[in-house]
C-alpha cells in the first residue's frame, strides 16, 4: 500500500477502511489475484495487478468510444468477441497507457496476454488486458514478461484491496465496492474495483471506456445477459460523472461471472451491479484529481431524459460553476449560464434554481435568499444543484467536483 | 486608467503601447465618445461608456446564442430588429451583467435607454446597449441614471483608450484595434474595441454573444451589407477562441458605420473588419484570466471544413491539453486523445502531430524526437499545435491558452 492514511480525505479514508475490514469486499468464490512491481513508472510500486478465474468466466466488457483507442482495449474488445464473452483472466497493468504506440504497442500488448495464457494453459483470446498512465509512451514489455510468472504463484482469493491498489495513478485512495445477494438460501456477491482521477469523462459503449473498472460475481450469468446488465449499470453510474471532461483512450469496465454460486434471479445480479458501479462511480468522482469538493446536478421539470441530463453535464462541466464550488461562491448565475448554453431549448422565465434546498432563482427572478444562507450552501461538502425547467416530467442527474488549483498544478506537470 | 503597465504582461503592454499611442486607433469621424463613474463594482472606476454617432450609423450586431440572455442583450436585438439596422448610441457598462434579472432587470434597462435617448432626443430603439459583470444582480439604476447627463456633455472624439478600458471587467489591459482603408484618394478608418478575459467560448448569431465588441467605421455601410460583413468578420475571428468554454449570457459585437467618408468598395471594408475583427479575437485570448502560454491549433487534411474545426476546437478545450501546456509538459499523448474524442471519424494510423513544427507522431506512432526539443516547442509563448489527419484538403484553426492556477484563483472568488 502505497497510501500515507494521515494525507486522505474523509472519502479516502472511509473507502480504505472500507476496502481493508469490510469481509464483503472480496472476491467472490471463482477468483483469484495477485499484484506485482514491474517499476513501470516508479521502482518499488505494486504496478501490475491480474485476476484469475481458473474454470473461466462468462465476461462482458465497456469500452471506450475515443477513436485514438489504446492497443489492450484493442485487443480486449476482440477477444471478447472471438471467445463470444468468457475469459481466464484479466491483466491490467498502471503507469503506461500503451496508446498511441502504434503496432509496437499492439504487439507489445500481446506478448504479456501470450506470456499469461501459457501459464494458464489457455489460449490468448481469453485473457483480456488493460493499461493505465502516460499516452504515447512504449510498455517496459521485458520487466513485465520478468514478473508473470511470480504473479501466477501468488495468486490467492481473498480481498479486493491489493488489486485495487495496484491499478492507481493519480488515485490518492483504493476503490472498491460490495453487495451480497440471496436467493433460495444461498448467497453471491457482486463486488468491483475502479481506478481514476482524472481524465474522467467516461463515455463507453459495449465491446468497442482512464477510467479501469472490474465488477466480480459468482453469481451464474450468461454472457449475453451480463453484457446487457453491465450496459445498463454503467449508463446509471460511469456514464453520470465527470472530472475534466477529457474522455481517455483507455477507459474500460469489465465483468467476470464465474457461476460458482449457482443460478439468481437476473433482476437481483442486475440491481446489484447497479449499485456496485454507481459506488465505484461515486468513489472516483470523490477522488477527482485536486478533489476539495463535490458537485451533484439534479435537472426536473425536463421534456426528455436526454434533455435533463445535457443540461446537468452541461452544468457539472462548467469550468466556472466548477471553479464557483471550490471557492464556496454563491455566483449561482454560472450554473443559469451553463443551461443556457446547453442546447437544449428552455426559457429562463420557468426556471427554478435551488442550491442545498435554498431557493436562488425563481418566477423568472433571483430569489431573496439571505447572502450567508447563499454562502453556506456552496461551502458544503457535496454542493447540491437543482435545477427545474418547467417543461414537463422527466428528470436526470449528473455528478462532479470543484475545478482546483491543485488538479492544474497536477496536471501540468504530470509526465516531466 | 486602471491599468499597472508594470504588471503587463508583454502582450498587455503592446497593447496598451498601440491603444496609447498608434494614431488610428481612435473613433472614426462621425463618432464620439464619453466614461464616467457609476461605482457599479468598485468605488472609483470607470464602469460606464457610450458612443455616440449624433447623425446615426448604419448598424448590425452579433449576440450570444445562450439562452439565458441577458435583458441589455435582448433589448438590443430588439432595437436591430425595429430600426432595421440603424443606431445612434451605444451604451455599455462593467461591474453587473444584468442577466437573469427577471422583469426588474429589463426595466433597469429600458430606464437607462430611454435617459439616453432623451439626451440624444432620438428614439429609444436608437440605441443599443449592454452589460458585463456578475449575474443574477440587479443593476445600481439611480446611479447610473445620475451619470447620463455629464456623460453627455464629455462626448469627445479622439482615442479608443478611455471607452476600450471601462468596459474592461478581469481584462488586464484595454483591447483596440485599426485598419485604414484608401479608395480612389479617400480614406476610412475601421476601427474597433474589445473586451473579454474569462466567460469566453463566443457563440453567436446575427440579431440573436460576456465578450463584448464594438467596430466602428467611417465608410459608408448600408445595414445589411453590415450586418452580412460583421457575420463573417465574428465567424473567422471570435468563433474561433475559447478561454473557457463558458459561453456567455450578454456576448455581443456591434458594428457601426457613419458613413462619414463616403462609399468604399464591399470587399475592402469586409477585410478590413475581418482583420480588426480577428486582431481583437487574439487579444482577448492573449488576456484570458490566468494567461501565461497561448495555444494554436490548426488542423488540416480533414474531409471538410467543419470536422477541422470541430478537431481545433476540441483540442484547443481539453482541460488536459492546456495543463499540459500551461506546465511546458510535452505530454503530447493527450492532444491524440482530445482529438479521438471529438466525434470526427479518424483513424490514428493516418495521424500526423507536430508541435511548434517538431515531429511527435507520424506513420502511426510516435516519433523519436529527443526530450528537449518537445520540451522546448510545449514552452514557448505560443504552443502552435499541428494535426493532420490524413483525410482530405480542409483544414481550420482555433485559439485558446493554458489553463492555469490563477484562472482557478480568480474563478474561485469573483463575487464575494
Amino acid at each position: 500500500m502505497s497510501v500515507a492514511v494521515e494525507e486522505l480525505s474523509t472519502h479516502g479514508r472511509a473507502a480504505l477502511e472500507r476496502a481493508s475490514r469490510d469481509p464483503l469486499h472480496r472476491l467472490p468464490q471463482g477468483f483469484v489475484a495477485a499484484t506485482a512491481s514491474a517499476a513501470i513508472k516508479k521502482p518499488g510500486r505494486q504496478d501490475m495487478a491480474i485476476v484469475v478465474c481458473p474454470d473461466g468466466a462468462a465476461a462482458a466488457g465497456m469500452f471506450t468510444r475515443n477513436l485514438v483507442c489504446a492497443a489492450p482495449v484493442q485487443l480486449s474488445k476482440r477477444h471478447l468477441v472471438m471467445t463470444r464473452g468468457h475469459a481466464h483472466a484479466i491483466l491490467i497493468n498502471s503507469g503506461c497507457a500503451n496508446a498511441a504506440t502504434g503496432a509496437e504497442g499492439m504487439s507489445r500488448a500481446i506478448e504479456c496476454v501470450e506470456a499469461v495464457a501459457r501459464e494458464l494453459d489457455v489460449a490468448a483470446e481469453a485473457i483480456l488486458v488493460n493499461s493505465t498512465g502516460v499516452i504515447g509512451v512504449q510498455l517496459p514489455v521485458e520487466r513485465m514478461l520478468d514478473q508473470i510468472p511470480g504473479l501466477m504463484q501468488r495468486l490467492v482469493d481473498g480481498p479486493l484491496l491489493p488489486f485495487a491498489s495496484a491499478i492507481m495513478t493519480t488515485d490518492t485512495y483504493p476503490k472498491t465496492a460490495a453487495i451480497e445477494i440471496e436467493h433460495e438460501g444461498r448467497r453471491a456477491i457482486v463486488s468491483g474495483v475502479a481506478k481514476g482521477a482524472g481524465m474522467i469523462h467516461p463515455d463507453m459503449s459495449p465491446p468497442q471506456a482512464t477510467m479501469i473498472s472490474a465488477i466480480f460475481t459468482d453469481a451464474d450469468v450468461e454472457p449475453r445477459a451480463l453484457q446487457t446488465m453491465l450496459g445498463d449499470a454503467i449508463d446509471q453510474s460511469f456514464h453520470r460523472i465527470s472530472i475534466d471532461g477529457d474522455t481517455s483512450t483507455n477507459d474500460s469496465v469489465f465483468a467476470l461471472a464465474s457461476g460458482k454460486a449457482g443460478a439468481f434471479p437476473e433482476a437481483k445480479v442486475a440491481a446489484a451491479m447497479r449499485a456496485v458501479a454507481r459506488e465505484l462511480a461515486l468513489l472516483v468522482v470523490r477522488d477527482g484529481e485536486g478533489f476539495e469538493r463535490g458537485i451533484e446536478v439534479k435537472v426536473t421539470g425536463a421534456k426528455t431524459k436526454a434533455d435533463a441530463l445535457t443540461v446537468a453535464k452541461t452544468i457539472a462541466s462548467s469550468l466556472l460553476v466548477r471553479c464557483a464550488v471550490t471557492g464556496g461562491d454563491p455566483n449561482w448565475g454560472r450554473i443559469l449560464a451553463a443551461a443556457g448554453r446547453a442546447g437544449v431549448a428552455l426559457d429562463i422565465a420557468d426556471l427554478t434554481l435551488t442550491v442545498g434546498g435554498v431557493d436562488l432563482f425563481r418566477d423568472g427572478a433571483p430569489a431573496d435568499t439571505p447572502l450567508p444562507d447563499r454562502e453556506r450552501v456552496f461551502r458544503e461538502p457535496l454542493v447540491a444543484i437543482h435545477l427545474d425547467l418547467g417543461q414537463g416530467h422527466a428528470s436526470d442527474e449528473f455528478f462532479s467536483c470543484g475545478l482546483t488549483e491543485s488538479y492544474v498544478r497536477l496536471n501540468a506537470d504530470y509526465t516531466t
